[in-house]
């Protein structure tokens, strides 16, 4: 998919295509829509992060908890968005090990008590070892950082759904 | 349910309770959890609100985005939400002949193509006749002000949304 086809979307169609970037906060790419014509994916993704950063600090841990544990109730209960599925099947979080799976959720419900919000990473550029000790390692880090940390997860994972969805080279991601 | 329970709530229960009081966008329910405890259902509201006047003007739009058309595409397909799909139901908008659905879509387009967003309209205040007659008139507005028209009409929306939630006694709404 090219920018000009992009750039010619009306709102529904954009939505459709871009509503999950931040998952599901399709009202996000319902007002980045309002700022076409984009010039190329780092113009689109810059519009998405603009509007993160312009949030204030409640909103921004508002789309924190719009997703989902990482290995947590929703992959048990087959609620992922697509794009989370993919993303947690990339890092191995699919086909963890009871014991696995419950260190991950001791750790992510310490995560969620101590921050108000999910952990969130960028699955796919991790793998099922290192999401472990990243979430035990930001557990520790000051809550003004780490929503800091938390917020740029979310914008990586965004370039990656955007890069998919525009059908570019992710690899250098 | 009464505020306690209200208050006590983590935010994923909160989420799950609340995230389609406006449509679609969890994103502000969660947003509005970091401003708990709330003393009553207008507290509750006024949160919501005020989210929503803060956000800049591309983000208002996309909140209205996130809306179905009225007796639009999503009704036929079977993909609103239980909330809309109620408020249709209400309205007489799930019982509509041919010709009044035709003339409905044909007056959905005209407005999402003059403003940029759908014509949003808490339907359950009003009925099949009124729907039409309020879109053909919003239609000649000017857009500043049907803006605000319209975002007053998902605060509408929302406030019956939150209380049929709450169990709280709607017909003064």
């Amino acid at each position: 998919m090219d920018m000009e086809k992009v750039n010619s979307m009306d709102f529904r169609e954009f939505v459709d295509v871009f509503g999950n970037v931040i998952e599901r906060c399709p009202l996000i790419a319902a007002a980045v829509w309002s700022q076409r014509p984009f010039s190329d994916l780092e113009d689109l993704e810059q519009h998405f992060s603009a509007f993160i950063d312009a949030l204030p600090q409640a909103g921004q841990e508002g789309i924190l908890r719009c997703y989902p544990d990482l290995a947590g109730r929703e992959l048990q209960r087959g609620t992922l968005s697509a794009e989370s599925q993919r993303e947690h099947s990339a890092a191995g979080l699919t086909s963890l090990r009871a014991e696995e799976r419950l260190r991950l959720a001791e750790l992510n419900a310490q995560y969620r008590a101590r921050f108000g919000f999910p952990f969130v990473l960028a699955a796919r550029l991790s793998d099922r070892e290192a999401v472990a000790r990243e979430l035990a390692r930001r557990l520790r880090c000051p809550p003004a950082l780490e929503l800091r940390t938390a917020l740029g997860e979310v914008k990586k994972i965004g370039r990656l759904r955007l890069a998919d969805r525009l059908g570019a080279d992710s690899a250098r991601m």
